[in-house]
């Protein structure tokens, strides 16, 4: 089914037109109008395959989150024989705006996140996220501690929720450069060090 | 020179119209008309009072600061012979968004950070309030550490970054219903537990 393919690669070809619309302009630049300028195609084009501008920014969310996804995914593979720390530490560096993929991603996230007051929908895909990847970064823990890897009296719940929040509460520092990486990570590895046995 | 205080009152109301304006329709609502109405003055009143829409904005931000640091002061101002703990508490717990007041300043902040890509000025007033508040963690931490107060080994500035990130990264997932204020202040007290010495 080609046809099927060419449509959702168009879709998400938009939305990625979206990204860099609210990068340069924020969530107000977004208009069906604009981001079809900056997709190189007509207003018509991004009205047959989204409706509304709210349908647009429903579908850019999700994809964006499945962008994510694939970055992760590309970066946890990139570690050869990782430990469930190393594993750990990397969703968190993953996380952290480095580079102009994640950077994108994390002004986009606020950006929905500021329009997400009147938006359950938003909120709902945002919330999941936050779920995925908490539980993602308890996982690491639990395996650690199932492995004798931890120091004992570890609380896996309550170190993985503030090593996630500490990480989550990072972006937005790091992002607009009031803290560097270096430092958030020096942050997160003092954490790390204390949770986890030395090898 | 009652002329001068009332313009200052005049120039907060609008500020104060902004930030219900931005509540209830984003950024994307703000325009210098909607926020006159919003503030039921005339849409020359906005103008004489700030040039542009920039002019209004960067002094809704400045306001936004003000205003957080007096509810900040009451807050904490509310504790009986507060210890250098409880003191530190306050401040993680007063930066949640758990009162229409302090809900309503963390989504003009999260809008303003929204924008920021672009605006330096609002990168610097937004780092600025950052590295105010770590400080003042850092020193209760400080403080605490002189009275004999944490526990051996404790290094103040990695626990106070620690502490201070993860409630910012708390700020989002509590505003949006996806962890409960309770659920919050049990990760930070987890981390407080450790960091000090009991009573």
């Amino acid at each position: 089914m080609p046809k099927v393919v060419d449509h959702e690669q168009r879709r998400r070809d938009i939305a990625e037109a979206v990204f860099r619309v609210i990068g340069e302009r924020g969530m107000e630049g977004v208009s069906l109008r604009d981001v079809a300028t900056e997709a190189g195609v007509s207003m018509g084009s991004v009205q047959h395959y989204f409706g509304t501008k709210e349908e647009m920014l429903r579908f850019a969310l999700g994809y964006m989150r499945e962008r994510a996804g694939v970055r992760f995914s590309a970066e946890l593979g990139k570690l050869k024989n990782p430990s469930n720390r190393d594993h750990l530490r990397a969703i968190l560096r993953t996380l952290l705006p480095t580079n102009s993929q994640s950077r994108q991603e994390a002004t986009v996230s606020i950006a929905f996140f500021s329009i997400s007051n009147g938006n359950k929908e938003f909120r709902r895909v945002l919330a999941d996220g936050y779920s995925q990847l908490l539980a993602a970064c308890r996982q690491q823990l639990a395996n650690a501690d199932l492995n004798g890897e931890l120091q004992s009296g570890i609380d896996v719940d309550a170190e993985a929720a503030t090593l996630f929040f500490a990480t989550q509460g990072l972006i937005g520092p790091v992002l607009i450069g009031s803290v560097s990486t270096t430092r958030a990570m020096a942050v997160l590895d003092h954490q790390l060090d204390r949770i986890f046995v030395p090898v």
